[in-house]
């Protein structure tokens, strides 16, 4: 199914894709003025939806922007989309813009956003085989500074994304000018040393990844101690295990960076529980 | 005229704005994948367009992206517009994103690019007071590290704009995490010192503005001397004058950053001759 035959949401109504459309003046496309979450779709469920809400109003307050929608109505959204659309796994996409305008950087706090929402299949997580691990490509983080707002700014992701698929990586590794890891190109990064789990601390250097949210909770009831602090480099080639987590994939172990192996270059124990109990956890909620 | 009301430019077609719409998919909305050019129009002629062509056509190489119409055609579109709108002052808007495709990181080389234009209209400069000085705010430096390609990550300029708007000023200042001030939310920043002018380098830290590159040209001519660069917020409050230049606005004298008065007070000397100078060369062209 192509994907402009999918039934999608825009500002209260369900349409087809190939109808959904903005106007030019729309803030969303002339100054990135709007904000998004990306949440997954596995076996009809809508996986953290409360967090992902508290992240999308957080997002909204820090950019003054209101929300045009009450909580409830973007659950029913969801499920409406998966239903119409008759997709079981995927994840569903959210964005609510601005608003549109003559061009002026300067917004009046009048504007009426725009909000959108969209599902794109994807195959369940458990038959894809990013259990295997992953191989990653670290490339110089060229982001702005506020990452912990969720917003359309995505160009430097774009690009390291780019970047990763060329060099046959499944993500890009993102490192400051200072020399520290700070996350993936579109998913939270984390480190195992001496069956401590290591991960960036929540600042605005980083996006306050859900999935990432959900991790340090699993690890915490599964008795696992997590560090938050930040590390280079060099401290990920010597780990003895590094993954990733994201809403559409979970958690998925990785296993080398560019040509440097990670511990015994097989995923790791830590990681693949995590993932089980992640899934579980999910399946059964 | 309400600017709905206004034509402007769509893939080809000239049509009210009200029905200029492009896909919720496109992913200039999605990712901000996508460049844009400004450019003046003073007294029914486009300014500087040669330089500005050459600018959105780096900006669009930088990101693989193709370049949907010849340059001759943009020249025709600007004056299209003016004419259909039947305004001689203001500014042009163009910009082109990479197309629309179901949402993912990765983008196909194989995409169709959207491009639209509008003209907004302006006072003319020499209607406006600007030339009386105008005061500034300093902010951090939020943006990405690619600030040379013009895309519409705008996002941190969005911000800095509403900080300068709220502490009364008429741009804001950006000085970034090492204390080099860089230029301003939607223009370049100069100072002046013992008659030499001073602007920052022109690297991957700054855009490379076209009426900066002109202001330098016409400096030249003068027989002025110019020098690149950095300088602190410290050397701004010292220098004897400092000036703005941007597309729609020419060049701005700068009297004030926050509660730092600038040389005497009063609008440069240097800042007011080169503003002369250019409204006279653009008048002649």
């Amino acid at each position: 199914m192509n994907y402009l035959d999918r039934i999608v949401f825009l500002n209260g109504d369900y349409i087809p894709a190939k109808d959904a459309k903005l106007s030019i003046f729309d803030r969303g496309l002339l100054f990135a003025d709007a904000v998004y979450e990306g949440l997954g779709l596995m076996d009809g469920k809508v996986a953290d939806f409360e967090l992902h809400m508290q992240r999308l109003e957080r997002s909204l307050s820090e950019l003054d922007m209101p929300n045009p929608l009450p909580r409830a109505q973007y659950l029913e959204v969801f499920q409406r989309l998966a239903s119409e659309n008759n997709i079981q796994d995927g994840f569903f996409y959210l964005q609510v813009t601005r608003g549109a305008a003559d061009r002026n950087y300067l917004y009046s706090a009048e504007m009426t956003p725009n909000v959108f929402a969209f599902v794109q299949p994807q195959k369940p997580v458990k038959d894809r085989n990013t259990h295997l691990g992953v191989k990653m490509h670290a490339v110089p983080d060229l982001r702005w500074k506020r990452r912990d707002i969720k917003t359309t700014n995505l160009l430097g992701q774009v690009m390291a994304k780019k970047a990763a698929h060329d060099a046959g990586a499944f993500d890009a590794l993102l490192v400051d000018a200072d020399g520290r890891v700070t996350e993936a190109a579109s998913r939270s990064f984390f480190i195992v040393k001496d069956n401590t789990i290591i991960a960036p601390p929540v600042t605005e250097e980083i996006l306050h990844g859900i999935t990432r949210q959900v991790i340090v909770k699993v690890a915490d009831s599964e008795e696992l101690n997590t560090v938050f602090r930040w590390f280079t480099l060099d401290e990920v080639f010597t780990a003895d295990e590094a993954f990733l987590t994201g809403s559409s994939t979970t958690v998925v172990p990785v296993i080398q960076i560019d040509d440097n192996v990670i511990g015994n270059g097989q995923p790791g124990r830590i990681a693949l529980r995590l993932r089980e109990e992640y899934l579980a956890m999910t399946a059964n909620s």
